[in-house]
């Protein structure tokens, strides 16, 4: 029996690819006991950690407080049994990752952790459109946002913070785009302001369509169920007419 | 004589440290023939493009246009000699990496390029910190910023793009400290909102100061000469008290 307890790697798996996985979390999946991993996280990711026990958790979306917290449980325990526990999750785990949820209840109970950022899907969307987030004298600023329904809790408007930015990434549930459209609309966000929705960015089946804000809606109704995120801001007029031939370096790549 | 022009990749190298590579970009570098690299990549990451001619370009901060155009007639000059030729960028490519006007430069030549994204350094500095620049309920915005005194530029507001998120992170040069403190105090923003600064993320040279927006300037004249990005916002609060224990995960994996 080992005294010590183990230590938790909050893991970014990037946004999709496993080539955009880091070599950093390669190497400490491949020394895991056990890793907690997101529905979402890629399968040739998780063989990675061949020697652990996997162990999905977490709903794409709309998960309760209450699975949270089992998760941290989870967390928790798994340190007091295992040297290397991993939580892999999807992007990057300090953007919209509930990695402080985590984080609070490691700390909480002494357990020892830490954070290995990943590729986030604003920036796989970008360079899938093949266009830069920022441009100098034009766009120097870009928020990440994750909009809601007002709900009671204590947040700030995540409406002043899209008008206020140059560049605005939304990572959206599936079904706000309505709402995300007509409140900025009705907000004073210009209706031909361009917009790009990149779905599954960097998977085989991604989806990249374009538009202004006011097609929004349109384009939304076009996804399917994979993960989208939402570019908006001048910037995306420079977005390419042809999708970034990501299947050509895949290729070369499998050719090596 | 190969007549088919070549293709560059704009490579995020991540943020500092070698091992945050992508996998994706690790094989690209590997490939290349050659590599116009930014001046704070590791050298480490370098090595991997063995059989590249690798090419120090771009001043640290303060890059002149006519610099920049001459990077972005080699690049071209580049592609029509070679068949793989890398533009790898500190961080993100498409996050204050200057990669439009290098797109921009490419497309007008009838160039192929393909982003491949990177972690970018203000994911990075939150790791570091131990904390997420996201909470459910709590933070659901978070901006990246690059301030610059006024200078003729038609550019939105960095100050009230900063005011209007729950979180900001401000890529900054690194003589703008005041200014940056004494503005967003000015237009309203609470002097004790916690505030972090991180300076060379992810290398062993690393610092990380805590404070508060009114100990900006102080905490930057502690840091050196190395990248810094300044974390601003309550999230921050929970920043741990010591920094995260990245010695210890370099050790585990220089003994496996």
């Amino acid at each position: 029996m080992d005294e010590m307890p183990g230590k938790v790697y909050l893991v970014g798996a990037g946004p999709g690819a496993p080539d955009l996985l880091t070599l950093r979390a390669t190497e400490i999946l491949k020394r895991a006991d056990v890793v907690f991993h997101d529905a979402l996280v890629h399968p040739r990711t998780l063989e990675l950690a061949a020697r652990a026990e996997k162990i999905a958790v977490g709903k794409r979306s709309g998960r309760h407080s209450t699975a949270q917290k089992f998760i941290n449980k989870r967390l928790v325990d798994a340190a007091r049994d295992h040297k290397i526990v991993v939580r892999l999750k999807g992007g990057d785990p300090t953007l919209f990752g509930r990695a402080q949820e985590e984080i609070d209840a490691l700390r909480a109970a002494g357990i020892d952790f830490e954070i290995v950022p990943g590729v986030t899907a604003a920036t796989a969307a970008s360079a899938e459109l093949g266009v830069s987030l920022t441009r100098r004298g034009f766009a120097r600023h870009v928020v990440f946002v994750t909009p809601r329904a007002a709900n009671g809790e204590r947040e700030n408007d995540w409406v002043a913070s899209v008008l206020a930015a140059d560049t605005a990434v939304i990572y959206m549930g599936a079904g706000l785009a309505d709402a995300i459209g007509a409140e900025l609309i009705k907000r004073g966000k210009p209706k031909d302001t361009p917009l790009a929705l990149v779905e599954s960015a960097t998977l085989p089946e991604r989806r990249v369509l374009r538009g202004t804000l006011a097609d929004l809606p349109e384009l939304a109704r076009k996804t399917g169920a994979g993960p989208a995120v939402v570019l908006l801001g001048e910037v995306l007029k420079a977005a390419f007419a042809k999708p970034a031939a990501t299947e050509e370096i895949e290729a070369l790549l499998k050719r090596a």
